[in-house]
C-alpha cells in the first residue's frame, strides 16, 4: 500500500519522544514509555493524541485523576495493566478505558509484561486543570493553555528543591 | 482473560447505532456506518469518541471541514478510503489522520473494500462549531453543546421543507 499523504500518516513516521515534564526525583519511573504525539503531528489544538509504548515494567504516567480535562484511552497491541482505586486489572488490544474530569478516581497504565504495550491516549486541553497524584507528593496545576506545572502538594516547588541541591552540591566543571 | 470492570470496557459491550441527524435527503447515504459511543459511555463530556463500523460501500459522513472542532481517526481494522481536497487514499489499519478546525479542507471516509473497515474517531465539542459541506447543499451550526443542527447552504430549514411536501402530499390514514 502507498504511503500516506498529510492529512493522513503513519504514526511511525513520527519521532518517539520519553521527555517528562515531571520533576524530580519522579522523572526516571516516568522516563521509560515512548511517546508520538500524533494529534500535535496533525496540527491539532483542542485535544491531544498520544500512541504511548510502554516498555516492560513501565508506566504510562504517575497515578493521577484530572480536575478539569477528560481522558480516553484505547490499547492499541499488548497487554497493560489499569490501576485505578478500584484496583488493578489486564487490558488487551481492542479494549478502552474513559477518565471523565472530576471524578478523582485516580489511573495509570504499568506494563506487566515481557513485551512493548501500545496504548492510544486522547486528553482534552481544558484551561486551569488540576492534576491530583494519590500516590507521591505531585501536584499539577495548568493555566490557560492546559499543560500542567508541578509542585509538592503543600504547594512547595520542585524547582525550588532542586536549586537548595544545586547549592549545596555544585556541578563539576563542564557538566551542565 | 477476565472481562474488564469499568472504567474499562469492552467497545463490543457498547449498543451500535446506525441514527443520523442528517434531514433527507441524506439520511440513507449514512445510515450504513454503526457507531458505537464510546466517549459517551464512559462519562466523557468534552470530547467524543466513536468506533464506527463502515460497511463495504458505506461512508463515515458527508465529505465535511469544521470550523472550530478538530478530529482525529485511526484505522482499527479493514481498509478505509480517505477523500479530502487532495483526492483519495486508502489507508489500512495502524495509520491515522487528522482534521484541524478551519482549514476548510473537508473529508469523509468510505469503505470500497468488500469487508468491514473500523476507524476510531475522535472530535471535540467547542461550543459554535459550523460544518461546511463541499458536496451536498448542507450547513451544520452549533449552539453551546457543540452539537449540529443541519440546515440548507442558504439557511433554510431542511424541516420547513419536510413540512411543506407534508401538506402537498398528506400521509396515507395509519402511516405516521
Amino acid at each position: 500500500m502507498a504511503k500516506p499523504i498529510f492529512p493522513a500518516f503513519d504514526p511511525a513516521d513520527v519521532a518517539e519522544t520519553n521527555v517528562t515534564t515531571y520533576p524530580e526525583p519522579f522523572r526516571a519511573a516516568n522516563s521509560r514509555r515512548w511517546n508520538r504525539r500524533l494529534g500535535d503531528h496533525a496540527g491539532l489544538e483542542n485535544f491531544g493524541v498520544n500512541l504511548t509504548r510502554i516498555v516492560p515494567g513501565a508506566q504510562s504516567s504517575a497515578r493521577h485523576a484530572h480536575a478539569r480535562q477528560d481522558e480516553f484511552v484505547w490499547v492499541v497491541s499488548g497487554e497493560v495493566v489499569l490501576e485505578t482505586d478500584e484496583g488493578a486489572q489486564t487490558l488487551r488490544a481492542g479494549m478502552c478505558a474513559g477518565f471523565p474530569a472530576g471524578t478523582g478516581n485516580a489511573h495509570r497504565f504499568v506494563n506487566r509484561s515481557s513485551g512493548d504495550a501500545l496504548i492510544l491516549v486522547v486528553g482534552d486541553r481544558t484551561p486551569f486543570e488540576e492534576i491530583a497524584y494519590p500516590d507521591i507528593d505531585l501536584h499539577g496545576k495548568a493555566g490557560a493553555d492546559g499543560r500542567p506545572a508541578f509542585a509538592r502538594k503543600d504547594g512547595t516547588p520542585y524547582r525550588a528543591g532542586a536549586s537548595a541541591r544545586k547549592l549545596s552540591q555544585p556541578p563539576r566543571e563542564g557538566v551542565a
